[in-house]
């Protein structure tokens, strides 16, 4: 609102995802000469992370995972391309932009257009975990923890980070109870996360969450929710973290059309949403590194050509 | 037939043209253990041996035209993929694999399944080329040369690589009268091609082809065709042969749904004709290395699916 600035804190181009398919929409919409917000890890993906060798990237032969991660991430500094740390719990359409709530932000991103690289999710929702979102089922510590606050939560993490989101939300609420899905090493078996800090305790409870379901015996003033486990045991709290590393799409964009695990996008990675492209493994089979560098370009032509067009309206309006 | 060696002279996978989309495609069809006749030039493409720099294939940053070049010709060698020099004037859907005439082959190629990947075609038809297309004009001169032995034809060339295509009718026909519609250098300007060695002469017009019409006054023994020039001139010959890099899809296939200079294909790069995918340029806008790469390997993969297909087939039949 200053004018000091010509940005105005919403970008053009919001990227949702650092593999392949994110990292060359990055590209070609910084040479399109786009105001960028690339989201993602600084390690690109863990997909590519592995030593195994990429035979069909063409130009790059024997390619390992480990090289074609250095070389994107070369890439990216050479043409001053920088990785937004985060991970987006859920996106908004609004009229003619979009709103992005981080994980690591309290202030939500804005862009004009947004491209979904943010590969397959490989786990299958909870049974009841996508009927209740919204409803003491939450996909975001950040943004939903001070809803909790000195209440008993309840997490339910897919990989390592989320632990992190576990202790986050210690300092917050009453009690956490973790329940690791995936192989966890020792941790927290005291039932403490670092209570010196005044945080409450975590328990880690090592048992596959089974479903989900709202408690018939809550009340309007003290709801709750239950994780029912494999191992038959069932927990209540007053609300369930699901942490994972990415989200299925239907619930990242509200509206969004899907078909099964994927986005429905045409031959311009185009979704049923306008100014919402999509590209890479969430666009369908094949998942193949090139495809999805492929389809970024594609993606980021046509961001790029929707932002130039939401521009020259904005002018005329004038 | 003799049993001695496994391979029939039938591919499984014919890809025509060497651009990056052309070049991929072989590449990840090899590596799905499928015989793979590449088509094209061992220039691979004209378009990208141009310096200048192509900033948006991902992994690798600010590369020229020569030194993409110079990266996919590494990689094809990597696999031991040769490439067949030849230009495919004509291509025939059989029962259950494809017939491809070349222009520099006398046999015809076969393959149980096509990726056409020859690019746009940047020149229009000459208005009356595709409706006379075999009736006294023709895309190749190698195929239909002896049809007019000893009778003068006309050859209305694209580029100088059809000044050997003209030598070749020189030695076959009884006059070739030769349209350079490209900067030709002062050659043949004596009239003749190479008369020591008996050929007929060769003579060199310098104007531009406007249309082709058959000619009212021919007759049933002696059918005549006529090229008029945007100079006001008309020539009359027993055929026409137009020469160009590459040709509109829809009349090197017949019966495969175009639009506009554009072959359809849908996200798996399928076109309408079973077994025939096409990927690249060809497919419509934009016009992007990466992205011809990606649909490569995406046409790649559902050739190599429908060839397993159709050998499922074959075997279940015995």
């Amino acid at each position: 609102m200053s004018g000091a600035s010509e940005f105005t804190g919403r970008y053009d181009v919001a990227v949702i995802g650092t593999g392949p398919g994110g990292v060359s929409a990055a590209i070609t919409a910084k040479i399109r000469n786009k105001s960028i917000l690339l989201l993602g890890s600084p390690d690109l993906t863990g997909k590519l992370v592995k030593g195994h060798k990429i035979l069909n990237y063409p130009g790059l032969p024997e390619v390992t995972g480990d090289e074609l991660t250095a070389a994107l991430k070369k890439h990216l500094e050479s043409l001053d391309i920088t990785i937004t740390e985060d991970r987006i719990a859920s996106v908004l359409a609004m009229d003619d932009y979009f709103m992005m709530l981080g994980s690591r932000s309290d202030m939500p991103y804005e862009a004009t257009s947004i491209i979904i690289a943010s590969g397959v999710v490989a786990d299958k929702p909870i049974p009841g975990e996508v009927e209740n979102l919204g409803n003491h089922v939450s996909y975001c510590a950040t943004c939903d923890a001070m809803l909790y606050r000195n209440k008993p939560v309840v997490v339910v993490g897919y990989n390592e980070k989320e632990e992190e989101e576990a202790v986050f939300l210690a300092g917050v609420c009453s009690e956490v109870l973790y329940f690791p899905q995936y192989k966890m090493p020792t941790r927290w078996e005291d039932g403490s996360a670092d209570p010196a800090a005044g945080k409450a305790p975590i328990k880690v409870v090592r048992e596959k969450a089974a479903s989900i379901a709202q408690d018939p015996t809550g009340t309007l003033m003290n709801p709750s929710i239950i994780l029912t486990t494999s191992e038959g045991n069932a927990y209540k709290s007053a609300c369930i973290f699901v942490l994972r590393e990415s989200i299925a799409p239907g619930q990242l964009v509200p509206g969004l059309e899907t078909e099964g695990a994927h986005i429905k996008v045409d031959m311009q990675m185009c979704t049923n949403l306008p100014g919402c492209f999509a590209c890479g493994d969430i666009t369908g089979t094949p998942y193949q590194y090139i495809k999805a560098a492929g389809q970024g370009n594609v993606a980021a032509l046509s961001a790029s050509s929707y932002v130039d067009g939401i521009r020259a309206k904005a002018k005329a309006a004038q």
